[in-house]
């Protein structure tokens, strides 16, 4: 695989370019990685976040299926490989500096996007409890647009 | 300011706890941040997507606006602050292994979250132009969920 292969973008010019622009020319970090939430096609929810290095964005736009790269695993993941849950992309979105990517997706298999078993990776909000503001905690919430986890 | 002041936050204890507990234990990166997607209360579209230290994340609880750490000013940055299109939170959640925030937030002043006048961030969306999958552009669509740019 060159070089040419894996990055297949074009190159960032000036900042009027990359913010208005119809380039695409991602930002990948220090570690090749670009930030990647993804969310529910029907339900609008966030349904979990992860980074892509230059190859993942590749197969993800190639494939029409997510792929990240795992970080704890150092190696290319598509979402769902082995569980079937995989994420069918609906459309791919950059932000103005596009050092981030929003992927709209649906979610094959089971609709499970977290390897809990939970539809959405987002199944706990912080909550204060009353009189002791300084004790922070997670709830175990429903979604909040409509769906529960 | 103590070591406590911006770090008011549980240890991480075993996965289990983390990814089910209601232990509230943030992972900072390697720079001391962590992932921030911003969604809008109505809409449920993405806004931004930004990065929070401890500090920006403890001074978002406490006030109830969204602060962040801006990577390129290396300062805490009240989201809005200047422009009055300040960041109401609704509600903060994390995911499975607290390595990222999701923030519902409500864009109060002219309701806009990118600093280009666009109430979202991401405004543009990847295509492949017919006939020439190797070329990649952006196009500025409207947001999925119902708003304009």
């Amino acid at each position: 695989m060159t070089s040419k292969d894996v990055t297949p973008f074009a190159q960032r010019g000036d900042l009027s370019e990359v913010e208005l622009g119809k380039s695409f020319c991602p930002k990948f970090d220090d570690n090749g990685l670009i930030s990647a939430i993804v969310t529910d096609r029907d339900s609008g929810n966030v349904l979990m976040f992860a980074h892509m290095n230059a190859q993942s964005l590749r197969e993800t736009i190639a494939t029409g299926y997510a792929h990240f790269w795992s970080r704890s695993r150092a190696k290319l993941w598509k979402k769902g490989e082995e569980s079937g849950n995989l994420l069918r992309v609906v459309e791919i979105r950059t932000d103005c500096d596009q050092d981030a990517l929003w992927i709209v997706a649906h979610v094959e298999g089971a609709g499970v996007a977290c390897h809990t078993g939970a539809q959405s990776c987002f199944y706990r909000r912080l909550v204060v409890p009353p009189g002791d503001a300084n004790t922070l905690v997670l709830e175990h919430v429903a979604l909040p647009r409509g769906k529960t986890v």
